[in-house]
This record gives C-alpha cells, structure tokens and sequence, in this order.
C-alpha cells in the first residue's frame, strides 16, 4: 500500500497533452505543488504517441520503461485497460501496483462483465494490487502527491478520507475549503475489484499525518472482517462514516419481524456503534464531526464525576436559552455551578450579566468579557467544554473574540467552540479561526448534533436516575402547594361526573372488613389511600391478587401496622383489560389539557402522547385518536372507542368545573372487547393551602 | 398598531447627540435610507437639553411639540420613564403610542417592579399602546422606517419578525443578509407589559408586505387567545415559530404520569401543530423553512393522488445516494417515474445517466442536461419538487445552472430548489440564486428537514399502508427462493438446540385429536402448519382459548374444510407471560445477527431493537441486554434475565448449524416471574429452490 500513496516512481498510463482530458488532469495534478516537495517522485508518462507531455518524455508503452516503477495509474478507454495491465505485469521488473481510473467495466454490465472477469484473472495470476477501476485515484496531501483528477491544490491537514464516490471527494476537497479543514490521505475506491476499504483501513491508521478516518461507503466489501477492524481502529483514531444507499435495500421483502427489525442500516448502526466508530447518514453532520474531532482537545476531555457538564456562554439571551433547550432535548449535560462559583464569577462582571448556565454577558460584552469568563473556567473541573455564542450586536469585536478562544483553546483543559451566528460576522470568523487552527460553528444545533454523535458529552444514565430521584423529593417539599384528594374524595367527584370508576370500600375494622368482602367479591386489591403517600407501590402501600378472606384479613393487618392512621380501601380486582392512561393538566399558557396515552409497562417505550387543547368535544377527541398509533392498537384487539372517548370526555369536564383541579390521573383505565371500561385508580390533585383540601 | 408601525410622526425621547448611545443610533436609523421614502415622517428628538441633533431640532420635552404626535420612541434611563410616560400622556393632543427601549423594570426586581407597577397603571388610566419596556424598537422595512438601535441598513422582503429577544433579532438581520432574505416588519416585544405577540399577530397578518410571519417567544402571554388566533392565522399566511425557554420548566417537579407526559413543549407543540403554524427548536430550520417558504412555490403544491412525490436530479452519485436515503428516512416521498417516462427521459440524456430517482445526470454535466430534466419533468403530473444537487465538478458550470433554476422557478409548477454543496461553488451559488430570488441549500439534509417540517410533501398514510400492502404479495411470489419450514420441521430442529419450545401434536383424525387433547390439556390452541401461510392470523389459520373438547373438535372440523391437505397442529395454550421476540437474520455483509425485541401490541411502538452482530456469547448478550430498555422493563416486572439470554445463546448456535438459515423468528417467547421461559412460536427461513427443503 505504501508504494500506492507515497510512490518513488509513476508511470501515468494514458498520459495526454489535449487540454480537459484526464490523462491531461493527471499530468498536470502530479507537479509538485511545493518546490520542496519531499517525495523525489519520478513521472513516466505513457501514451503510444511518444512525444513529450508539460516537457516529460513520453513512454510509448510501459514495457519502454528501463527503470523501475512503483505505481501504474491507468487511464486508457476501457477495452485497453487489461491488455495495459498486463503489460505492467510483464516487464522485467514487472508493475505490481495499479490504479485503474478507467470506468467501463462491472458497472456498465455486458461486455463490461467480461472486462471484469479478465481484470480479476489478471490480478489473481500477477498477484497485483489495484485501486478501482473507475475511480478518481489517491491523494497524499501529506507528501504532496496527486495521483487523481480531482482538484490540484488540496488543503494539507488531519483528515484521511476514503470513498466509494468520486463525486463525494471532491464535493468534500470544496466543503473543506471553506469550512477550514484539510486532509493526509484521500482514496477512490472505485469498483472495488481488489482493493478495499479494509486494506486502506490498515494503512490509514498507520499513517502518522492521518488524525481522523472518514469513510463514506455504499456496501462493505467484508462485513466480518470490517467489524473486527473496526473495533480495533476506532481505539487510536476516530473513524467517521457514511453508509449510503440503505433505502434501496429496505425496500426488500420482509418476511418476519425479525426481518423488518433487523433492517441492513440498523445493522450496520450496531456495527458501527459497538465498534466504537461514528455513524452519520448526512453531509452536514459528517463535516461538523469532522471539524469538532480535527481541531479541538476532545480526547482530553474524561469523565471524571457527576458534577461535569458543557457551559454556555453567550452575548444574547435568545440564542442562550434556544441553545440550552437543544442541551437538554439532545441529552447533553449542563455543567451546574455551585454558589461559590457563582459568587466568585458574579464579582467579575457585570451587575446585569447572569451567571447560571447559560453565562449571559450582555450585548455589550467584548473580548474582555469572555476572557474574564473562560479565564474562571479553566480551573473549574469537570467542565467538558465552552459553547461560546457571539451575536453580532453592534460593538462586537468579532475577530478579537475568536483570536482569543483559539488561545484559550490551547491552554485550557477542554475545547472551546466558537459559535458566531450571521452573515459577516460568521464569515469574518470562519476565516480568523481557520486561520488560528480551530472552526467556528453558525449554528448551535449543528455542533450539539455533532457532540451528541460524538458521544462524549452524552449524560450518563445514573446522573439522571439521581436528578429524578432528586425531583421526588421536592415533590413532598411542595405538599404545602398541590393537595392529592383521597381516593375516596376523588371517586365521589369521578361518580357525579358518571365516570366509570371501580367501586372501593373503606374498612375500619375487620367486621368492616369481612362485610365488604362479601359484597365485592374475591380477589380483592388493597391499598393506602393517602395523600401522604403518592407512589404507593413503593412502600408495599398496594397488595394485588388477594383472593382467600384469610389472605386479605392478613394483609389488612400489616396495613394497619405498616400505615397507622391512615384510610385502607378495597376493592374487587377486576380482570386485566388493555391498560390506558387518561389525563388532565392545566397549562399556565392554554388552559386545560386532556391526555390520553397507553399505560402499564408500555407508557413509558410508547413514544406518542395524544393531547388536546384548547375547546375539548368528543368529537374532536375521537377525531385526534383515530390518527394515533393508539388507536391501531386497540383496532387490532378489536376494543371500540367511543366508550373510551366518552369517558375522557366526561374527565374533560370533570376538569372545566374547578380551576384549582390542576392535575388528574386516570391510571389506568382498563379497556375490554365486550364490557365497558372501568377506571382502576384515579388521582385529583389540586392547590391548596397546606392544612386544607 | 398602525400607529406604531407607520406613524407620520414621531418623538424620540432620549435623542442623543453622543456617538454610540442609544439615542443617538435611534436617530441616525430613522433617517430615510431610500431617497424616495414614501412616508412624510415627522421627527422630534427630544432632550432637556435642546440644541441640534443631526440637523434636528431637539424639543426639551414633549410638552414643548406643539404638533400632534403619533409615537413616542422613549431611550431614557429607567427612573425618568414612567414621568415621560406621564408626559407624553398630559399633552393637549395626548401620544397614546410609546415604544420604551429602556430597560430596568421587571426583569431587574426591586426598583424595576416598582417601576413596573407604576407604569402599567399610567397604561390604564391614560389607555395606552405601549411596546416594551426592555425592547429593541420595531422596523418597518417596507416603508423604511426604522424605530430600533439594530441596524441601519435592513434588507427589505417578505418576512414579518416579532421577537422576544433582541439579540434574536440582530442575529436574524445577520442571517438573512448572508441566507438572501428580507423583512417586512420586525418588532422586539421585550417585557410585554401591555402590547403582545396576540397584537401584533393582527396587525401582521393584515399586512400586505407580509408573506411569512416568524416569532422568537419565550413565553405566551395568552395562551387561549394565542390558540384561536393562530388557527385563523395560519391559514392565510405561514407562522414559524420558535418556542425557547421550554428546559427549564421541564425541571419543575412532576407529580403524576400526567404531568409527564403533558410538559411545557408538549403542549405548545400540540397547540401549534394542530393550529397549522411550524414549531421549531432551533435557529438552522428556522431559516430554511424560512428561505423555503419565502422564494419557492410552496403554496402551489397540492396532493392530488397517489403517484405523486419529490424528484432529485444529480451531477453526483454519491451524494444522490445519500439524499435519496435521508428522503426516505424523514418519511418525504420520491416521484416514481412509470416505464413510459423513464425511457422517454432516458433517450434526451447520455448512454451512462440513469433515470431512475434520483436521475443521474452525470459528472460532466452542464446547465443544459439539467434544462433538458427540467423541461421534462415540467408537464409531468404529480411532481411535488425537485431536488437539484449540483456537486463543483472539472467543469461545472454554477452560475449557468442556478440561474436556469431560478428561471424555472418561475414558470414551473412546482419548486426547484437548487443544492449547490461545498466552498466556493456554494459561495457563488447563493449570490447568484440571492440575486435571481431564490435560495440555495449548501447540504441536502437542511433542505429535506424543512421540508419535512413544513409537512407539504410526507408520505400519506394511506399510500403508506397501500405499499406495505403491495410488499406482502412481493413475499408470495419469492416463494421460490426461501422457504418456511413446518413448525414440525422448527420444532425438531429447535428441541435439538435445547430450545423450551411449546410441545405440538397433529393428529390426522378425529380420534388422534381426542387423544392429543387429553395429553396436553384444554384450553387448546389450533394452527395451521403450512409454509404457504405465513401470517396465518390473516386467513383464520388460528385459533385461541378452545377450553372444551367440544369447541377444539368444531374448530378442527372447520380447519379441514378451510386448509384441506395442511397440516394441523394442537398445542397447550399456556398462560400469557411477558411476550418477547428472538430472532436471527444473515445479513449479507456481517454475517449472523440476532435480535431481542419486546413482542405483542409493544413490538409496534418499541423503539428499540437489541442487536448483536459478530462473535456472540452469552456474556455478551447479558451485557448488552442490561444497558437495554428491555432489561428496564424486565426489571420491574421481577423477570430473571438468565433464562432469556441461555435461550437466545441458543438460537444463535442453531443459526450457526446451517448457513441456509437465513431468518429465524420466535415470536413470542413468554417469559415469566417463576417459571421457564416458553417459545409459543417459531419460525424458519430457509434459502432453497422450490420443491426442496
């Protein structure tokens, strides 16, 4: 593979003085670019003409060659190409090492086939090495060799890019310039015939220029060979890929559901994601992945703890808080200050600043502003990185502020991003950080989409069972606030509104007890009916499937052991039915919200909520679930809705009666195919002063 | 309103004649910038101190104008307002309409609530209109009046700005100059003590100059009102909107399932979906649906029938590739073009382009093998747009084929939205395409986002269900290449394995059914054992809950009249448990993929699917089932995963056995809290000619 990126010696095969060619492009893209070119690379042009070509002397043939030749770069109409490879194969120093751009061959079928078949010959009895065919060639950026007919000046920097798209290379050779990016190594893979991306894998990761793999591939000559490199690779260096062409190919026949959930792009997600790589399936995200991995310390940055996070520092509100719900929606993390810190960088600056996360500046913030901020920063640990917004406002020394975040960017522990939104300004950044060795990013949402498939900022799953747990208990501090009704509150009010709710009994004593039994019939369900104790099922508050006299008189007792003071209730347990979860919220901005969603273990994998605002009719309620995916479910149990649709109706207006009802929660509403549906638990929270209901 | 937007005169309190401050760029913006302003504009600077102020005469207080006065532009510190306010309010022809750019009232607390206080009781005594306080001013760039410290010089266009953020706003005017799209109105609500975004929406929507109506809130501040207005509005002209500010209040505590599932974003994105207005999260889509909306044919775009969708149309394969998937994968539609038209289109263009979609023009192409597509596809009915990427190859000439497409724009019936991707190339494409008016997208996916989020050009359900529909008759004919083994056949191969499948019996007779039944015991369920029927539900192929000999004999007599000459097969019906499905599928690059997925009604709507690819052991499927929501799920319910990941590990080893499986389904397994899992159904696929096995 060395002798294919950094050649000592090339015969350009189809070697051409007509001006457009490609055998002209060729000629014309090897020059060196630097006069110090490294690589003392000797060009033979080969054309059957003779003569001399950009003042190189022409070779009729391969064969005329004296010297040895490291590399073949074909570029003859098609029906020469195996003639001309087989001439390379049978020098005296025979040509191991080809580049074919011809097209021509698999891709074309008919006698393209046969051409395909005779070039795999060749390559099997020469034991050659060839790229393509119909490919674009290589580029060593690094070594400044040009052995392709994509552009001749390519920016030199971190990115080794290989693609089965010619035209792929150099719409990105384009994007780099502008987006301030360069590359070491670039590979047309062509057709695939012998090389693939599994050999250049082997030599990118080698190559001391390359920073990064990008890949963009349209199927994977080798699937198990391919993962078992990944996952090797993607340890020393990123691998970023595009996987095209996947729409194709789910339109295939399913034949099961294993079929339809193992479809070839969630396929190679799993491979790609297991082996630690980075999927995209866009050129956006591709490019600004590409432009966070290149320039700024992502792999310094480790999880050390739970108190780490990203911060936001902004000289404009809007796009602070915007960038702040994206960090959230996309499961980031915000770094969370503690007062001490707040405190400290409060004295800092100015009165009107802000210094949560987003650290707002204000409009008139200059360079010295953000420098004061992200000179606190640098100590803090557990910060993960800086997204610096700067808005154009009308004193905003643009170039002085990205001049400076790229100097903090090689100080400090963690990258700091630029994100200069607009016009001009966005210009004038892009080209004062390219030129100081970072990017600037327009905007927000592009480089958290980035970071996000990146994966180092993702918030670890504890931390976010710690903050719902954390919720919970403020939820008790807040009883002085929201009052939850008794069951038994809740069911008188469920009844005058001719609400389907499970009749339930409240025992004093065990004649109580032993009376009601009778009247609800076993099994019975047992639960505390307090407003004290919210989850029940936590604390053993809830026993199910009661169904001797003695079990329930058992499990009353440890009630009233368990909850001294508090009401017990009973009530008849009722067959399992589908499981639906019908709701009320009052919204501060529009009033009234109804709910309606699947419950039980499927509430919280079903992506879909069905709410309805504003002027509630049934009619409006039945028209929303029969566009819900809700409704194809309980089509297919065969449940009719509009006993559904009434009861969620009557809930409406359980809801319209009283302003202070603020929440309610019919969980669940059991669904049948022949009876009538019947509310299980059912709870009213309302506002209130603490001591009143 | 019409007096805040388009006074005939105007007082600016505050005016300054000290560079920088607010009340000196107030006067300098309100200068005409079009020699030729229609408006005849009176302005008074008003300051205590007189004197001139760019040629102005400076009144030293409002009372001292003795002409009428339409607005007050109020730029003085905050503790003078509410006096001025008073003033402007105590004059013999009273201003009735204030714009207070000072900032210092609620948001500061304290001083500034008092302040608030204050000034809204002078609103209700004296009636007042006022904006602010804490804003930027408002912008009437079609008449060229600008009453903000933004800047000067505002591109004029059709979009109508309201936003609750100042910086949002110079942020925007950025934008759009570099995007190439201009302002009608804009206006900064700032604290929004009396004029809301419900007002200005009217005055908006009246607005001639006005084609889009684009707002930045952070809060509503009638949600009821906003709801209504929003319906009616949304259908005159397009509303996009930016709802921020949503990721702190999601943190307040949530009492109920409810108030999970009904947060703050949830119910503004149900309020503005069903009003028909576009909600979006951040500023990128922001601004494409903006350039999409403001210079391209949306309107005109109708569903009319089912053979209707986008067209993409290339210079590039790779990047087709890409953007067909991602079409695909956001659920947008692509035109089928029906024989007829593939070979007509086919015989305008070169041997090696391809007319499928994407259409394939080729590398080399020129603006005129895109004139001939478009001229083609322009009578062509049921296109909804066409996509057209255009990568910078050798010779591709940009600026020819943006203005071709710009010239198309107007005369087709649908958009054509120009993708010019990367550098340079791009740099000119939106210039040119700026100055053509319309908009160029530097990365499809920007493009496709929009437009999904505009929603014109979804796939309708209902051709949704129609293709499905037209796969599942694909599968038929395909028979020939896979077959489905019999239960009996699975059944052998599964207890091989060691696999707990669900014994079955298949009596021949009456009298063998008797036999059976009593060996396994009722309840009993009955299916047919045939590979000709795959989805045997379909065809009454089962049947459930047979609990009494007689009800099993009927059902099998009806059997054999249904499926005379199948196979029938009887098995215990055991208890539901928790219905997980297993499977295993041979993809065609990675080799053996098997899959855990939850089953039942759940399989729809689960979002996640467990895949393993590679080396797999049970070790490895335990780990990767524990970082699943599965295992969460599994969790609750109290189910040991041990038996489920052994069963798994075997279904593997019996893919491994035989490379002609090539799809294995068990579909369910039931797992339960204290009992063996059971395999209810299985299935498998195997690769053969027809008549063999």
């Amino acid at each position: 593979m060395q002798k294919i990126f950094n050649p000592q010696s090339v015969a350009i095969i189809g070697a051409s003085e007509k001006e457009g060619k490609i055998g002209n492009i060729l000629i014309k893209n090897i020059k060196p670019k630097n006069k110090n070119r490294k690589s003392k690379l000797k060009i033979f042009p080969v054309n059957p003409k003779g003569r001399k070509i950009e003042g190189l002397k022409v070779y009729s043939s391969v064969l005329d060659i004296a010297e040895e030749v490291d590399l073949a770069v074909i570029a003859v109409p098609a029906k020469f190409v195996n003639q001309v490879v087989e001439e390379c194969a049978w020098r005296e120093t025979p040509i191991k090492n080809i580049i074919i751009i011809s097209a021509g061959f698999g891709e074309i079928g008919g006698e393209g086939l046969k051409r395909k078949k005779g070039l795999k010959d060749l390559i099997k009895k020469y034991k050659l090495n060839v790229l393509g065919p119909n490919c674009l060639g290589i580029i060593n950026a690094s070594e400044d060799i040009n052995l392709s007919f994509a552009k001749a000046n390519i920016t030199e920097g971190g990115i080794g890019l290989i693609s089965q798209s010619g035209a792929f290379i150099t719409s990105m050779i384009d994007v780099a310039e502008s987006e301030q990016f360069g590359f070491s190594l670039i590979a047309s893979l062509g057709n695939k015939l012998n090389i693939n991306e599994n050999d250049l894998l082997d030599y990118y990761v080698k190559d001391p220029e390359t920073k990064i793999i990008a890949m963009y591939l349209e199927n994977i000559s080798d699937g198990k060979k391919f993962q078992t490199k990944l996952k090797r690779i993607a340890k020393i260096k990123p691998v970023i890929i595009i996987k095209a062409g996947n729409s194709q190919k789910t339109k295939e026949a399913i034949q099961s559901h294993t079929g339809s959930l193992a479809g070839e792009s969630v396929v190679i997600q799993t491979v790609v994601k297991d082996a630690g790589g980075i999927l995209v399936d866009n050129l956006e995200d591709f490019v600004s992945i590409i432009k966070v991995l290149n320039n700024f310390k992502v792999s310094k940055i480790q999880t050390t703890g739970k108190k780490e996070g990203l911060v936001i520092v902004t000289n404009a509100g809007g796009p602070g808080v915007i960038t702040t719900d994206l960090t959230e929606s996309y499961g980031l993390k915000l770094f969370e200050f503690n007062k001490k810190e707040r405190v400290a960088l409060k004295k800092k600056l100015p009165e009107e600043s802000s210094v949560n996360n987003p650290i707002d500046l204000i409009g008139d913030a200059r360079e010295d502003r953000y420098q004061i901020v992200l000179d606190y920063l640098k100590d803090i640990k557990g910060i993960k990185g800086v997204l610096a917004i700067v808005t154009p406002q009308a004193q905003t020394p643009i170039k002085k502020i990205v001049e400076n975040i790229a100097e903090y960017n090689k100080k400090m522990p963690f990258p700091t991003f630029p994100i200069v939104i607009g016009g001009e300004a966005k210009d004038e950044a892009e080209k004062v950080a390219g030129s100081n060795g970072i990017n600037n990013f327009e905007f927000p949402v592009v480089l958290i989409r980035a970071l996000k498939k990146i994966g180092k900022w993702n918030i670890p799953a504890t931390v976010l069972v710690k903050q719902a747990k954390g919720e919970k208990s403020d939820r008790i501090s807040r009883q002085e606030y929201r009052t939850l009704l008794s069951y038994k509150e809740s069911e008188k009010l469920a009844k005058e509104f001719k609400l389907n709710i499970l009749p339930a009994k409240y025992p004093d004593n065990e004649d109580d007890l032993k009376n009601f039994i009778k009247k609800l019939k076993l099994p019975i369900v047992m639960k505390v009916d307090s407003p004290n104790i919210i989850h029940k099922n936590v604390k053993n508050g809830v026993a199910v499937g009661l169904n001797t006299v003695k079990k329930v008189e058992e499990e009353f007792r440890r009630f009233q052991k368990d909850f001294p003071g508090e009401k017990i209730l009973i009530q008849h347990q009722v067959e399992n039915g589908m499981e639906i979860i019908l709701g009320l919220k009052r919204d501060t901005s529009f009033g009234l919200v109804l709910i309606i969603g699947l419950g039980g273990i499927t509430t919280e994998i079903l992506d879909e909520k069905i709410l309805l605002v504003g002027n509630i009719t049934n009619v409006k309620i039945k028209d929303k679930l029969k566009k819900s995916k809700l409704y194809k479910i309980l089509k297919k149990e065969k449940i009719n809705i509009d006993k559904l649709v009434e009861q969620a109706g009557r809930l409406f207006e359980l809801g319209m009666l009283d302003e202070k009802i603020i929440e309610v929660d019919v969980n669940p509403i059991f669904l049948y195919k022949h009876k009538d549906p019947v509310i299980v638990d059912f709870k009213i929270m309302k506002i209130s002063q603490r001591g009143s209901s």
